[in-house]
């Protein structure tokens, strides 16, 4: 579907064309997101304050301009990409932090505000918040609002969705639209909130957000846990939950990927072990001596080696592990394809021998590693993109891992939303029903189709 | 609305007759709520099992017949009562625990379970269901859900909506649906979930939940404190947070509410104070002395009198103080109007400020007291009526409440719902174009309106 030239023409006329750009190198650097993938939009369209964004969605539902809304272009799922053609809506020139009211632990913030620098702003005045997706350094709050963001921390302190308060946006033809409340409680009608929430872009274009801020923990303390069996490492888990204990962090890597990342950066991990877990507990200042003590002591029962990180650059060390496992696999392909698959925590252990199973079949290298604290599993698989046998085995075991997913009634993903990469696989995890009920309500609030079409539904 | 005597012959024969009821007593039994409002159904439909429900949606929705879901009837905002007519759907018969997994910290259950009933189930397990409606001995589950119950406990563990993982039920034709997924994290498609959650029977029938558990505290300590003024009060709510301390519960009755109490009751409470706080922390037993002993510093800091209940027995003496606050009205009138509005929780001291010159311009008997740490305010009038009068202040009075409300940005209700009392408020407590969407989800999930019709929306 092309933009007739005259239509893009009156569009960029009626936004005004200091808003509106469609220069070949403008063109090119709003064409990516993580996948790799590429798609080159009609134009992009980069407003700086709200009302020009009633305008623009005005102006494109008039004519039928599809929008796509794009933060930094850091999603996994082609949420940013402009499929069949259409109009870039860079919204980081919304970047204003409106107001930082710190008696009421609350943040009003524009979507182009990066994440981290969000945390270190309200960081400075004791408070904190949470979801931390891998991206944080230059991902924006409004992706994460789009595609409810997770992160390590997100075990013990939940996901974006979870601190949103209030949503400020504009409908597909530009009326203004206040969802959610300023209070922690709200039962004034339906939750639209959280229906925009996670909806990539294809409900509403958001302006601002009231955020939930906590106070900030004190300090923290991280171990390492190496497990001979998968079966053990979850175990774990239960057994710290049980203890009243919940860890800030309970990241794990499967055996491939400790030893895909001791072949990489040669770190001196134990390569005999099946699992590994990166436990963070935080709290008070003066509590974390007896956390400290009382974690470790439940770890050394059940784990084969336990090391632990009191100093920051300790933790930061440690923490080098869990983060080289996606680098460590670039030695193996020039192509990545890049799950985050989720199930109920119980499954986990035949979940990651179901995904052993699948990469030998198909002689593939697929490593797992995420959140174990709520059955997230990060599955990457390296493959030469070039090699049509590769990647033909590669698309045949992506299936089977939602196969996988479907059989232990997990869903298809956790954190990276669903986009262009996971809409092949939506329909087979939800019921026909739930499916049938989301793509009438897009119909609802978008009748023109003109916000991110060709997302998510068929 | 009244249903032909022909359609509802013909509804009785196709859901079963031993089904139906018309009885004269049974109507009754089924037509009031906590409101003391009386509509006598056309009608009692009485399942015992999901597929019934299915073949119940499928001939009311043929038949255009209204159905009203109804747990246990102790609403507060008419949700099920069976407005202009129409047949009561009594889901007290699905009332079976189908699964509890210790492992997953999860428990299946159907709408009918009472809602102490699973907490005591859980309970014996070492896990906890915080939602604690104050009808907790006889509200049941499917209308926690249907109106997204809240309670004391919540300012530290979230409300219902935040432990329920899966809904399982019918669309308005009768078509399966299950909404969200058993996981932790869960980004397939949009949250159909929570929009379900506080549906108050308008979108959907439940016929089952799967809900998130959490290991049960070990030991709780309650305070009670006295404070000269309410912004001392509120302060004291922050300096808590602040510290680092998550009470369990922070209830608060204003002046008039301790007045009130104190003359049912006879406690020998202080009668000079503007605010009692109720502040109750838990956690490991072995923390419990400690986390005590700083909570009392804090609260004695900022408190006039503090008192401190360690056992089981003071702590619930110390709770009868607050249980006591809605029947110590009842010296004042026949009738009582009860709002639970919200406000961010900084405006609570100048809301509380605004409820008395309302009450005192009308010359009305209200209290307040309520869910301070989450800023829900119980605003209970007590009034004769049978007096035109006084009744005709009440009304006045109600309008000024809600004017309050929106002038702060609040909700019109925190746990009770809309329903047909809070209806009125909705328009101006919403922007018109969320107001609409609200309307336009009704229509594509029950486009025939035979799912609790009349009910929040106009």
């Amino acid at each position: 579907m092309t933009i007739p030239e005259r239509v893009l023409r009156q569009f960029a006329d009626e936004v005004g064309p200091e808003l509106f750009s469609a220069d070949p190198v403008s063109l090119v650097m709003h064409s990516y997101d993580a996948t790799n993938e590429f798609v080159v939009p009609a134009g992009i369209v980069r407003p700086r304050a709200a009302p020009e964004v009633a305008r623009i969605l005005a102006a494109a539902n008039r004519l039928g301009v599809p929008l796509v809304p794009r933060g930094a272009g850091t999603g996994f799922s082609g949420g940013a990409l402009p499929e069949r053609g259409g109009v870039v809506l860079d919204l980081l020139g919304l970047n204003r932090v409106l107001d930082l009211d710190e008696a009421a632990m609350t943040v009003t913030v524009e979507p182009g505000v990066v994440t981290l620098h969000l945390q270190d702003l309200v960081g400075k005045k004791g408070l904190f918040y949470p979801p931390d997706p891998a991206s944080l350094k230059v991902c924006t709050i409004g992706g994460n609002v789009a595609e409810n963001a997770g992160g390590p921390h997100c075990v013990k302190y939940g996901v974006t969705r979870d601190y949103v308060m209030v949503v400020d946006g504009f409908t597909a033809d530009g009326r203004p639209l206040r969802a959610g409340k300023a209070t922690l409680k709200n039962r004034a009608g339906y939750d639209l909130k959280d229906l925009l929430i996670g909806s990539e872009g294809t409900l509403a274009v958001f302006t601002s957000f009231v955020l939930r801020l906590i106070p900030r923990p004190e300090a923290t303390v991280l171990f390492v846990a190496f497990f001979p069996d998968f079966n053990a490492a979850t175990s774990m888990v239960n057994t710290l939950f049980r203890a009243g204990i919940t860890p800030s962090s309970m990241e794990f890597m499967d055996g491939s990927a400790i030893r895909a990342v001791e072949r990489h950066a040669k770190f001196g991990l134990p390569l005999q072990y099946q699992a590994l877990l990166l436990i963070e507990v935080d709290g008070r200042a003066d509590e974390m001596d007896r956390v400290r003590r009382r974690t470790e002591e439940i770890l050394s029962a059940g784990a084969a080696e336990v090391r632990v990180a009191v100093s920051a650059e300790e933790q930061a060390a440690l923490w080098e592990i869990r983060r080289k496992a996606s680098p460590a696999m670039r030695a193996f392909g020039n192509k990545k394809a890049n799950e985050d698959i989720v199930v109920p925590r119980q499954h986990i252990p035949a979940t990651i021998r179901g995904l052993r199973e699948i990469a030998d079949r198909h002689r593939l290298n697929l490593i797992a590693f995420g959140h174990i604290g709520d059955g997230n599993i990060h599955v990457n698989i390296m493959y030469d993109g070039q090699d049509p046998d590769e990647t033909g085995r590669v698309e045949v075991a992506i299936r089977e891992v939602f196969d996988l997913v479907n059989r232990y009634e997990g869903a298809v993903s956790g954190e990276h939303g669903i986009g262009l990469s996971k809409k092949p696989y939506l329909p087979a995890n939800l019921d026909p029903v739930c499916y049938d009920l989301m793509r009438s309500i897009k119909r609802v609030f978008d009748p023109n189709n003109i916000l991110n079409p060709y997302k998510m539904f068929y």
